[in-house]
C-alpha cells in the first residue's frame, strides 16, 4: 500500500479533491492511504502559535523551525519527505514516476512566506516546485502532486483513463483527440482517424505532436531534437 | 468583483481549498465570487453521458464537443476562457498577474483523456499547463490557478502574507528565510540578518537568490544573466 502523509496547517482540506471516484475506490481497496498531520498540534504555546516574523525584515510570517521539526520528528517513517516551494526543483513526470514506485511520500506544506530554512536543511528535505507561479500555501500543490502520483499506482486507473501515449513521453506533447459525433457544427473529425489505417494514424499523430510541441514549447522541442540525433 | 467560473464534472469539490481563511473572507467582502457549472447537466442523454471513445484508437474516454459546447454557450460572459491541459502554454507568474487584472476568468476542466479538440478550437480557448506532469483531470490545476490569481487581488492578503520580493521577480528564486528562535538545536540564524544593516541584508539576500537559482534552475539563471547584460 502506497502511503501519503501530509503535514499542513489546514488538515480539513484533505482528502478534498483526492476523494474523487477513482481515488476513493483505490483507498477502499487499500492501494493507497492518506494520513494528515495538523502542524498546529505542535504549536509552541496554548494560543497555537506556529509562526513569527522573518529576521532581517520583510513582510509576512514564517513557520517556525522548532514547531515544524517537532511535528516531523513525532511522525517519522521510512519514506522521503518533500517540501513544496517555488524555489524547489521543478516537478517532472519522471520524478512523479519515481515517487509512485516508492512506498509512499511525506509532503510538507508551507504557508504564506514559507518555513524557516534551518528545518528544511537539517532534515535534508527536498524542495520541489510544481511550477513558476506563487501560491498562498503548499496545500493545492500537495493535491496536484498526489493526483499525479496516485494515477500511476497499479490498479487505480480502470477503463476510464489510460497511461499510454501521454504527453511528456519523448519530450513531445500529446496530439489532439476527437470523439463522437463524427461531424459537429460542420466540423469533421480528421479523415485519417476514421481510416482504420493504423500506420497512417500513428504518423498523423506524431506529426501533430511535433507541430504542437514546436509551437507551444520551444524548450521541449529543442530537447526532442537533441535526443533524436 | 473578480469572477471565477469553473466548468467541471466534479462541482462538489469546489470551493474546497479555496474556502480557506483569506479567500473565504475575501468572498464575503465581495472581492471575488465563484460560480461552478456542472458539465454533466449538458449530457446528451438521460444517463448523463458526456464522453465517448477516441477516434483512431487509444484507451480512455474523451469529453464530447457537443456537450462541452452547450455548457459553455449557456454560460457565456465577457471573460476569457482557459482550458487546463498538459499540452498548453506554461503558466507563469506574469500570466497570473494578467488574469488577476482582468474582470474574471472561466476555467474549463477536462477529465481523463481530455476534451474533443474541436470545441477548444471553435471557441478559441487558450490551453494552459500548470506543469510538466499529468493529472487525472483539470480540477486540482484549477484550484492552483485560482489560488495563484486570488492572492494578487487587492485586499485579499492582509498582514498574513506579502507580495513583496517574491520568487520569479527578475528571474531569481527567493532567498532562504529565518524566524524565531535565534538559535535552534545549535543552528543560528545567519548573523547578517540580525545586524540591522539593511544594505548588507539586501546584498546577502541577493547573493543567496543567485546561488539558489544557479543550483536549482539553470534555465532561469540563463535568463537572469541575459536580462542583466
Amino acid at each position: 500500500m502506497w502511503s501519503a502523509k501530509v503535514f499542513t496547517l489546514y488538515p480539513e482540506f484533505f482528502p478534498g479533491l483526492l476523494d474523487l471516484g477513482i481515488y476513493k475506490r483505490a483507498r477502499t481497496k487499500k492501494i493507497w492511504n492518506l494520513e494528515v498531520v495538523n502542524i498546529r498540534n505542535f504549536a509552541i504555546d496554548k494560543h497555537g502559535s506556529v509562526d513569527d516574523k522573518p529576521f532581517g525584515g520583510g513582510k509576512g510570517m514564517l513557520m517556525r523551525a522548532d514547531v515544524v521539526n517537532n511535528c516531523l520528528a513525532e511522525n517519522k517513517n521510512n519514506n522521503s519527505t518533500v517540501y513544496l516551494s517555488p524555489k524547489g526543483k521543478q516537478l517532472t513526470q519522471e520524478m512523479v514516476k519515481n515517487f509512485s514506485e516508492a512506498n509512499g511520500l511525506n509532503i510538507l506544506c508551507g504557508h504564506f512566506e514559507g518555513i524557516d530554512q534551518r528545518v528544511i536543511d537539517a532534515n535534508k528535505i527536498e524542495e520541489i516546485s510544481i511550477g513558476d507561479y506563487i501560491l498562498s500555501g503548499g496545500e493545492p500543490a500537495a493535491v496536484v502532486l498526489l493526483d499525479s502520483i496516485l494515477r500511476l499506482l497499479p490498479g487505480v486507473l480502470g477503463d476510464e483513463g489510460s497511461l499510454e501515449e501521454e504527453s511528456f513521453n519523448n519530450n513531445l506533447l500529446e496530439y489532439p483527440q476527437y470523439t463522437q459525433p463524427r461531424e459537429w457544427e460542420g466540423k469533421k473529425v480528421p479523415d485519417v482517424l476514421l481510416s482504420g489505417n493504423h500506420a497512417e494514424i500513428k504518423r498523423w499523430r506524431l506529426e501533430q505532436s511535433r507541430g504542437i510541441t514546436q509551437r507551444q514549447r520551444p524548450d521541449m522541442w529543442q530537447k526532442y531534437n537533441k535526443n533524436k540525433n
